[in-house]
This record gives structure tokens, sequence and C-alpha cells, in this order.
């Protein structure tokens, strides 16, 4: 039997957009002689659709829009698609009022719905917030091949592989118990670092432990902060991959199972990405076009400050939307240096994007001259710093505004979590691009990015000079942060290993470096509430998985 | 027996100052010869502590403290504390890390812990991201008298007082079986408009159908954008209100139980407010004091445009912080009015609180020359009037970070949910101040506040004069917006009551504005993602309880 994946791009919300594209990826399997075609989860709305769930007459539009596409769909074709039903049992059983389903579309019609039963409720995800969990296995049996199906989570509860349990139950025990001949996994599951080494490992495991052949079937695209690269893949019964799509672009591909072996046969395998660099750049260029087409936007602009952040991020833009879309704007003050200006300049060239050069002395002095009065006595400061970046936020703004350019937020990571950023200044944009990019990353980037071309593409003075914000004489980062390589690792063990103090400190840090780092990231909670979306790349991003109090007390943390 | 009930308002976080405000109540208590102290839901770290609880040394932390305040607790006095558990079985079952527990503290020790059963996983609340619920029924014997736990959530899945069930269990049906003489329930339940009418209804049913009496000890006190009201109170078995602890502030009453007659005796009853907007202004008063107050805050400032909304704001804020710490700035254009002026200065008169007044005409002309080449040709428009705005934003930061006053931002939540208001302009602030409370609730606690008193506190013109951003010449809200009682009537009906544009449709509204509100709306996401922290005041405010994708399609909801 010939089954075929289709790795979609949904567009969030939009119903009819994304039936469509499963109903075209439907006539090609079709053509194809595909007899069963495989979709992620809540396909038919894209993942996740968040509180547009609560909206009754979402759920009523969903269910149309799928029976109007089992209606349209080719013949001899069963295809999964991924939905939500409502869980008409709820205000008596007491549970949430729906499921997280994948439909049987089969012969014209809705044959059946399966239910999720693993509701992931962790970092960005909210399942239990919106969905009742099955209780039943999952499985049906199309001519004489019986199919497991799994949906996401479903599969994330092995506890052979993680050494422990996340869940009272495992799908997959039930599915072996039945005996089915092949599982299938339908995902929607986004993009972190080395993510699908993780995912490969675990259902090689799962496949040999059950001797069952597993076909698992990922969204892919850019939905908000999150970025779901696709990199479906099929894996035998011996645990080998067999099959995988394309990572970061929609692909279709389609896998044989053998009846007399009862497995997979071997198809085409895409690569993977050589690099972890390579990986991130991949998925950072998708998430930049496809928030940027999504919102319906089609050129950017972005602050050029000679540095190497912005450097990087004009780089992903120009890669995401064409030399064309990109705009770069320089807006030297009296305190930036000449390389500020010869390096943003240099950079345009290799990028051959647009530039405006709007100094900003005059409009510092307008804000001087109108405080003047109300600040006579006080000595220059952050007041003053943070003013010229939010000339230049404005500026930006009022370009963004006046000619329909969506506006690129360029801060990294190790900024945003110290707070070494200014709120309505250079944290404006409709999309932060590196913002789960620590510094160090930034420079590893940037040296992958010129490393893979004849040509250099970033200048090599920006990656070579001291980084510095440039709002007074002679700043440096270093200044008032330690080196990016001590801040980024201390950083890793507070956000993501969720070590004490205690422990970061016997990792070998001084004491007064991590206190202060952690009292700098409890007080920059503020600024991040009101960060614009960042791309997620790492297991523990600023953002919709990253829920802190504003109002509290970090000493809780300092003094443990 | 005495009981009482420790209304404290906790900072989020600060373990040992939250340990020492039950310590000072208990001593209270011990004086009063009080044998049991109730204290609220999670109360040794605050409510909600967020993703402060994915710190293992925190949740160690709170357990030194819990064992510290046990040891020096006063004796013969039993005290119920809110804290957080590990779930040792966890990695092995399948289950969440932590339980929200109440800890039963006596005789210098923790003696026993009790699971909450029910985790509310909606809105504002997130439990199942971090909580395994309870599997037994909580209750204890303190001398003779048999006394069940329930913690918040676990009262709140009555069928028969809802029509419909919420959880598969019900806690109290437990309780009722084991035949105790009392309940205790031990909540953090944020302030909604009428919730406590809501928890009196429900509780009074409780304890009619169980025939028990019921105490209900809440939280009090500002968490961001949450406003715990308090108002723990107590309901004997013919389901009368016996006591009642004060309203948005700490509180501690005592209550008799009488094991002759089994159950409580009638107490102090402290009165409710009398009417929805005094309580929604007791609300917002507490919520910027807390706020301002917790952040290390003494004094804030506010752009004073003439208008309602800043006018309602620093009136609200006066209340909240005393006059000598509120800073009106008034920042009039060309485009000004006469009447923003003096009806700001009239305002600031009668509110008696500083004024600066800064204008910003040299400003837009020094924005308009750096702009001038790159905008030859075009329309003034939007860029240029969110130009103003954003000028006033920046001067009102500088102002916050020279003298290290909060800038509280005054947007109302009609505007922020169709976008009539400037991102990094107007929206700039701490704290939004109103951004949950609709245009005609600002006009209607404008002139409740005028009633109650001898004399204006908002000057008349504020309350009659056509609103206006003031952004071009003669231009007026009901230029770009429809009325704002049918704007406000069409968004509860979109926001709160989930309704679909053709019910908006059957009840009344035209289409057109309909259809054009919706899209107003969900164009609006990128802004309010944006937002800072709005005070919630009622069921489906914009904030931590609304998640909402950005790079979505809106039309779905507009075509159904």
């Amino acid at each position: 039997m010939k089954i075929a994946i289709a790795q979609i791009n949904p567009l969030i919300g939009d119903l009819s957009g994304n039936a469509q594209k499963i109903l075209e990826m439907s006539q090609q399997a079709s053509l194809a002689g595909v007899r069963l075609l495989l979709t992620p989860e809540l396909s038919i709305c894209g993942y996740p659709p968040r509180d547009l769930l609560l909206n009754p007459s979402f759920v009523v539009s969903i269910n149309q829009t799928l029976e109007k596409l089992a209606a349209d769909l080719p013949p001899n074709l069963a295809v999964l698609v991924g939905t939500v039903v409502k869980n008409s049992q709820a205000h008596i059983t007491g549970g949430k009022n729906l499921f997280n389903s994948i439909a049987l579309l089969e012969n014209g019609q809705i044959q059946h719905f399966f239910h999720k039963r693993l509701l992931p409720t962790y970092d960005v995800f909210d399942e239990h917030r919106y969905f009742e969990h099955g209780l039943e296995p999952n499985h049906f049996k199309l001519d004489n091949l019986h199919i497991g199906v799994t949906i996401c989570e479903d599969l994330w509860n092995n506890e052979e592989f993680w050494g422990k349990r996340s869940y009272p139950i495992n799908p997959i025990n039930d599915l072996a118990d039945l005996e089915v001949d092949l599982i299938v996994n339908l995902s929607a599951s986004p993009y972190t670092v080395g993510k699908q080494n993780l995912r490969e490992a675990m259902l090689k495991h799962c496949a040999v432990s059950f001797q069952k052949p597993i076909i698992y079937t990922n969204q892919v695209g850019g939905n908000d902060d999150l970025i779901f690269d696709g990199r479906s893949f099929a894996v035998n019964k011996q645990g080998k991959i067999v099959s995988r799509a394309h990572g970061f672009v929609s692909d279709f591909i389609t896998i044989e199972f053998n009846s007399n072996k009862q497995d997979i046969e071997l198809g085409h395998i895409s690569p993977v990405d050589k690099s972890e660099n390579e990986e991130i750049w991949n998925a950072l260029v998708l998430g930049v076009k496809d928030y940027v087409h999504k919102c319906r936007f089609s050129k950017v602009l972005l602050g050029l400050s000679g540095g190497v952040d912005s450097a990087l991020v004009a780089t992903i833009a120009t890669a995401a939307l064409g030399k064309e879309n990109v705009i770069g704007v320089l807006m030297p003050s009296p305190y930036s240096s000449e390389h500020s200006i010869t390096d943003a300049l240099a950079l345009a060239k290799n990028l051959d994007i647009q530039t405006q050069i709007l100094p900003i002395g005059k409009l510092m002095q307008a804000f001087d001259s109108s405080l003047n009065d109300l600040f006579m006595g006080t000595e220059f400061g952050i007041a003053e710093e943070n003013l010229q970046s939010r000339i230049r936020g404005n500026l930006l703004m009022a370009i963004s505004n006046k000619f329909g350019y969506l506006l690129l937020s360029t801060g990294n990571k190790s900024e945003v979590a110290v707070g070494y950023c200014t709120l309505y200044g250079d944290m404006n944009g409709g999309l932060s691009v590196i913002a789960d990019v620590p510094k160090t990353r930034v420079y590893s980037l940037c040296k992958w990015l010129n490393s893979r071309q004849l040509q250099e593409v970033i200048p090599n003075n920006i990656l070579t000079k001291a980084p510095s914000a440039e709002l007074k004489p002679g700043q440096v980062d270093q200044d008032s942060l330690p080196a990016y390589d001590i801040l980024d690792d201390i950083l890793d063990r507070l956000l993501y290993q969720h070590q004490s103090v205690a422990e970061i400190v016997t990792a070998g840090h001084d004491r007064v470096v991590v206190d202060r780092i952690l009292q700098l990231l409890s007080r920059a909670e503020f600024k991040r509430r009101q960060a614009a979306p960042g791309l997620k790349i790492t297991d523990r991003a600023f953002g919709t998985g990253w829920r802190m109090p504003i109002a509290s007390s970090w000493s809780v943390l300092r003094n443990i």
C-alpha cells in the first residue's frame, strides 16, 4: 500500500485555505496511486489555534469545512485530517469542551474521529485549556492494513527511552496489544535546536521495541513565535529511517508498506542540516518569511547600527524575503563611531539592500531643550541613553506606518534576558527575530554564514570589534555586563537547567556575578512582557512559554 | 471553637515576608484565643507564582520557610498554610511534579499536607501546567471538630448550582460522606465584577444542600494584572452569611463554631460595596497601589490629555498613592484644543496633584524635517498621527527614567480592543490601569465619582465633550468608530459571550459595523501582545488569560 505525507504549512484559522492545501496534495496523492494520505495535527485550522477555539462558531465552521473537504476528495483515497471535535458529554461528565482529533475521510464522508490521548500542558503548550483527552486506543483497518493512530504527544511517553513517565498511560502499548501493522503519528511539533535528533531517536526506539514501523508527519511553517520544521519521516521495524521529507518547506513524500514483509520500504531520505548553525539559520529564515507574509506584509525595515545583531537580522531577512524587500535604516548620533556607518554600509552593500540615513543629533537636541528645565541639575544617564534609542524607534515606526513595512526588532536573547535593551526603543518591532538566540550563538551564526560563501557576508570588522550600544562616548557592552561567554553560560544554567545560585557558583562562576545576573533577569521582566513575539529556537524561550510574575521578589531566588 | 481568617496580601515569591505576615496574624489569633487560623491558597509564596514553580530551589526554599514558620508559631494554635509539595511519585506514575497543597501546622511541626483536587486551567489559570491533582478527600480532626479542607476550585464544581459539571469529581460529596462538621475553603480567587455575589450564592447553596457550615478564606491584593478582593466570609447551615471580612484590604476576623448547634455563630459582617462602580473603583485603586509598591516604586506619572481616560486614571492613582505621588504631564500640540489644557489643569487642581507642561510642537517639527525627504509627496496620515503620540510617549519615559517614577498607561478596553491607540505612544507604561474598563464604564465611573462627593472631581466638561485623540484638526473618536455604547455592546458579545457575527446581527447590530469591529479586533492583536499588564476586572480581559494568534486569518470569524 502506498501512503503519503502531506507536510503542509497552514495559516492559523484559514480553514478554506488550509483545506485547499490538503485537497491539492490529495490530488497529487491520487495521481501517484496513494491509498492513504497523512496530514499534520489540527491541519484544518493550523497549530496552535489558541483561543480561537473558545468561539463555538469557529468549531462549527471547522466541521463544515471538513465535511466539504471530505466531499471534494478524489476517489479511492483515505485522508487523515487534524481537526477538533465537540465533547458532547462535557457538561455531564465534567470535562473540557473539545477533543484534539484526527478525522478519517473516505468515500466523500467523515468516517471516524480519533481523539488525542496525551495533552501537553507545559512550555508553549496549553492543551488542557481546551481539550479533553481521548480514552480509547485509536486504530482502523484500511483494506487489510491495520493502522494505529497517534497524535503528536501520544508517542512522547516512552518510559524506557526517557527514564521516567510523563503521563499515566502510554498509547503505544495499547496499539501493540491490538496488534496493529503500522503506527502513524500526526504532529505539530515546533522546532528547537537538536529536536529532530530527539524525535528520530525516540521513534527508532519505539519502532524497535514494539516491532512496528512508524510514520511521523509534522507540520511546517512559522506561526508567530513558533517555527515548525517539518522533516516528517518514516522508521521501519529495524529502527532505520527509510524516508524523510525536507526540513523547513512544504513537502510531499510517498512511502510503500510491503504487506509481505509487514514493514515499510526504503524510500527517499532528505538529508538533515549539517550543523546546528545551518539548522538555526533555516529555522529563522522560515520564521521571518512566514510571519511577514502571514501578517500580509511584503517588505520589512530594520535599524542598522553597524553591530552584529542587526547585521545578522538583515541577512536573515534578505534570505527570507529577497533583497528588494529589506530596507536598512542608519540613524547615527554624535556618539556613533565612524565604523558604525561604514560597517553598516558595507553590510548593506554585501546584501545589496536599500539603505536610508537619518541622523538623530537634531532630534536629540530638540528633546534636550524640551526637557531642559525639568532635567536641570541632573547628570547624563539612563534617561538620555534611552531617549536616543527611542528617537530611533520612532523614526523606524514612522517609516513602517508611512510605507506599510513591517519593522523587525534585532535584540538577542542575552540582552533581552538582562534588560540590556530599551523598551519603546530598539525593542520596537512586529517580530523579534533573534530574541531566542544568545549573543555567543549570534557570532557563531555570522561566522558560519561567512564560511559557507566564497565571499564575506557579514563584514569582518563587525565580528571583531567590541560590541557597543554607542549611547554615550566610549561605551562598550562589557562596561555593564560580564563577557558574553560567561553571561550565556550563566543564563543557560538559570533559564534552561533551572539551577540554583549555589549550583552555578559550584560550577565555577563568581557569586557576585551570578547574583547580579539573577537580579537583572528578574528586573527585566517588565520589558520582556512588552516585547514583540520572538522566534523560538530553544526549549526555554522568553515568550508564550515563559510565564513569570513581574511584581515579585527576585531575592528569594538569589538567596538559595 | 474559635476559628480565624488571616486575609493576607502576599508578595509573590517573598517567602520570608509572607511567612512573617502569617506569623503576625498567628500571634494576633493566639491572643484572641483562636484554635485554628486559616490562610489563603499558596499563602507562603503568593498566588499566582507562575513559572517560579519550575525552579526546584524555589520549592525547596518554600519548604524550609514552612518548617521555620511551624517552629515559630504560638502554642495551642493550628494554622492552615497554602504551600506546594513535591510529587515524589511523578516520574513513576506519570504526573506533574508538584501538588498545590495546604499544610496543617501545629505543635511546632508540619502535621499534614492536603492536596488540591480540582485544578483550574482556563482564563488566567494554568494549574495543570504545574500541578498534579490530589486523589484523596482532605479532612482532619482538631480536638473534637471534624474539618473538611478544600482549596479554591475544589468547591467550584456544584452540578446543581451551575447546571453542568466542570470536573469529573466533586470533593464536597466526599466530605459530606465522611460526615465532617465544618468545611473550610482556602482560596486565591481574583476579582471580577459581581464575583462576590456568585461566590456567596454558590457557597450558600453548598452549605444548605450538604447541611455544613463553610468558611471561605480569600487572598487580598494586586498581583500584576490580577486583583484579589478578599471579602472572606462564613456561611452557616441555613445558608446565611454570618461573617464577612472587608473587601480590598488585609483583614483578620474570628468565627465561633458552636459544637452544641454544630454550626457557626453570627459574627461581624462587613458590608459589600453598594454598587458595581464602587466595587470596580476599589479594585482599581488596590490594583494600582499594590503594583506600584510591589514593584518598589512610590511615585507615578501619566499624560493628562484633558480627556476622560487620563482623568479617571489620575483620580485612581491619587486615591491609591496620595496626591504628592502623582505627576500629570500635559503635552499639547498645535492640534490640541484650548479645552485640552484647561480641562486637564482643572482636573489637576481638583486632585491637587503636580503638573508639568511640555509642548510638543517643536519636536513634531524636528521629526518632520528629519523625515521630510523620505516622506516627500505623501499625505498626512497615520504615520504623522502616531508620531505625536510617540513623542509624548518618549517624553513620559524620559521623565520616568530620570526620576524613577512609574508611568501609568491610560487606554480603555474599547480602544485596546479595536487598536485605537498607538503602540510605543500612548500605550507606553508599566501598568495599564483601565485596560479592562470599557469606555461606557469609564464614563459611568467618572459620574459616580462626581456624585459621591460634595464637589466635582472630574471636571464636567471632560464628561460632556466629544472624545478625541486630537491628532489632527477637528478629529473626534466617532469619525473612526461607532458610538461607544454600540461598540461596547458588540465587543461584549464578541469577547465575553463568544457570539458569532450572525448572532450579533440578529441582536440588532449592523452587519457592516460588526464585520468592521471584528476585523479591527483581530488586526490589533499585535498591539495588545506588546501592551503593559492591564488590571483585570471582567471575566474576559486582554492579558494573561487572552491567548490569540497574531498571524492568522480573521476572515474565518467574519464569515460565520
